[in-house]
């Protein structure tokens, strides 16, 4: 707890927590860090994508590694446990299994991944995508709010853009990876307990949505010969509830606007937006199926045209059952003898580092599911179950 | 008809036609008519509430005036008839009075308000309201989308708000108000009939609504803990309707927006209008006290505030039973030997006038009764049997 919060006063501000990739602050928080996993007896390295590494080697020198870790960077005026809370935890885990003495048949590395968040230049993940080999070299242009470009910020920091290849990790070099991160949503709140065990990262999908119909004079059109839009629009905002709540999905609708918005006008178009989250992709899939299917009966029943756009789509990723299997033990060794399993509705640095190997989480408890703000917290009995969970995952891997 | 195409060309924008009150397309506007009305032997004037008036004396200077006129001002991406070919009308019924050297016992007055749509300030009739002496010195404090106030934007235009008063008109001043406008709804063409006498204008209140809850990450907060206010509006805009058909009422939101419109943002606020019309003013009030009600309810079930702000309150009004007649007398003389009576769903500036003088109307065809639309048209045979009958209501008055 102390740790995290010498960690926030590396911040871009004394009055807020912001600490983007490739920043001093960054440098900062490698260099802290690095110093921490040093006494915790590992060797350390910033590696080319500026992911901060530490490793501990097993029975022999040179085995495949089972990673640890997290993020450093945080979202503009964030709290201060989303990220480094699961990279402190996991230079103590491998501090505890470093001072047992005890040799696994394994190497431990615990990674703070550089950048997940994406706050700076827009893409997320940067910092995890580059350790899987899945970086596209597009994102060098990438440019902040500033106009320093990722290449220029990579040098600025002492990084070679072209030496960024030697961050890549081999599926033959890894054991698996497993992070343990803030909830950041209030299930475990809810039910009163400190921790889960994650099932999957929720696939996502996110469209722009039109319908069209005729403006027309508020006053002078009567009822049967509108063609409203917005009346429209409104029907399928509640459908999308409905049928959210009935498929166990989370459909949202974030953007509305009618045009040409006059008061006395009626709305001869509707522009508005669907996030769309699930589970699994057949769910989100199906899920957008019965929304599209109804946009269509409205539509049809109204006069109206309707038009979807896909403007971003992630798959779910599922966590590798074994490492799963090894969290779930791992937090029965706390005493919970029946582990709440939730899948994460947001995205973290397992959805990249699973092009390269399993991967699997812990959650752990943060008050009334607060996150992205400075008001995030963790009660400290929560962190040290999380510890005891996190090392017998560990633990139980090895056996 | 080509000054209808012609006046259309001061707008906005190239694409369509908007032109708001005090706008440079305004003052643009202004100028033009201002022509026309000299052209046709009338001394004219802008008031110091942005009215374009022009003036024909009668069989002595100074008489009390016979005032003709309609708006200049538009719904975004309007048409190009609404508002506009009445005032054209009253410059051409003026144009011909001038030319036959006939004096009449009466002025007679052409005005073009400068503002009947409330479009860019939300309330509506500013122009007629200064004429009638029915001001609102709140009004000062209004804001258009850019923040500019009402107050702000007369002094823009060269106007000194302290001498709005200026613009008043008496009651012994007017001898009446006579327009003529497109019907804004099916009526006349469903029954192939060219011009109609309106008998009343409906009474209509609008709104300003807003519901609030609490904004949150669209993967994070779930649907039981979420206070979506654009659910919440969505449901009202699906019960305005839904009211208005059960109580004979004409409800309509025309406005919709949802903050802080984020993709993956549950909106925390919903900003939307209403705009409601009944042929009493009982039905309209009973129909605002049920969708109160309704909102009320709403917000209650989703834990969300709910605020309105009545922006516009007109009462229904009966046209005069003289000029009425008048009108009537007008239409029978282009051959019509029963004229169709209606009542207009659409507010007008006489809505306004009444309140310093008595007024009458005359409805022109419009094609399947669009309007607020570009798509607005009339027959130019139409428009020819209206300057017929709106000649002729003038010297039936006169007689």
């Amino acid at each position: 707890m102390e740790r995290c919060d010498e960690l926030a006063t590396h911040s871009r501000s004394a009055e807020h927590l912001e600490r983007v990739h490739l920043s001093p602050e960054h440098a900062a928080a490698n260099a802290l860090v690095a110093g921490w996993m040093s006494e915790a007896g590992l060797t350390t390295w910033q590696d080319a994508a500026g992911n901060q590494c530490g490793r501990l080697e097993g029975q022999t020198p040179g085995l495949p590694a089972l990673m640890l870790g997290s993020h450093i960077d945080t979202v503009p005026d964030a709290g201060r446990y989303d990220g480094m809370l699961g990279v402190l935890l996991a230079i103590a885990v491998a501090a505890r299994i470093a001072g047992s003495g005890r040799r696994l048949p394994f190497a431990l590395e615990v990674v703070a991944f550089s950048d997940e968040e994406g706050t700076r230049f827009g893409a997320a993940l940067l910092g995890s995508r580059a350790l899987a080999g899945t970086w596209d070299e597009a994102w060098w242009n990438l440019a902040d709010s500033d106009g320093i470009t990722l290449y220029e910020a990579f040098q600025d920091f002492g990084l070679d853009p072209a030496r960024l290849p030697g961050a890549v990790r081999r599926p033959e070099q890894l054991v698996g990876y497993l992070e343990a991160h803030i909830e950041q949503g209030p299930a475990l709140d809810d039910a009163d307990r400190a921790l889960a065990v994650v099932t999957s990262i929720a696939g996502a999908r996110r469209f722009s949505l039109e319908m069209a119909g005729m403006a027309g004079h508020a006053g002078g059109t009567p009822f049967a010969r509108r063609r409203d839009a917005l009346v429209g629009a409104s029907e399928l905002v509640i459908a999308v509830e409905a049928l959210s709540l009935e498929l166990g999905t989370i459909g949202t609708v974030g953007v509305m606007r009618a045009y040409p918005g006059g008061v006395n006008v009626i709305p001869g178009r509707a522009e508005f937006s669907l996030d769309l989250r699930a589970e699994t992709d057949e769910c989100r899939d199906e899920c957008w199926r019965r929304i599209r299917e109804t946009a269509e009966e409205i539509c049809a029943r109204r006069g109206l045209s309707f038009e979807a756009t896909e403007i971003y789509r992630a798959d779910a990723v599922r966590c590798d059952p074994r490492l799963r299997e090894a969290v779930g033990l791992g937090i029965r060794a706390t005493g919970d003898a029946d582990p709440i399993a939730l899948y994460s509705r947001a995205g973290h640095d397992g959805v990249a580092v699973s092009r390269v190997t399993g991967f699997a989480m812990l959650f752990v408890r943060c008050a009334g599911g607060v996150s992205h703000h400075p008001d995030e917290s963790v009660r400290e009995g929560d962190v040290a179950v999380a510890l005891d969970a996190f090392e017998a995952a560990v633990l139980a891997l090895a056996d």
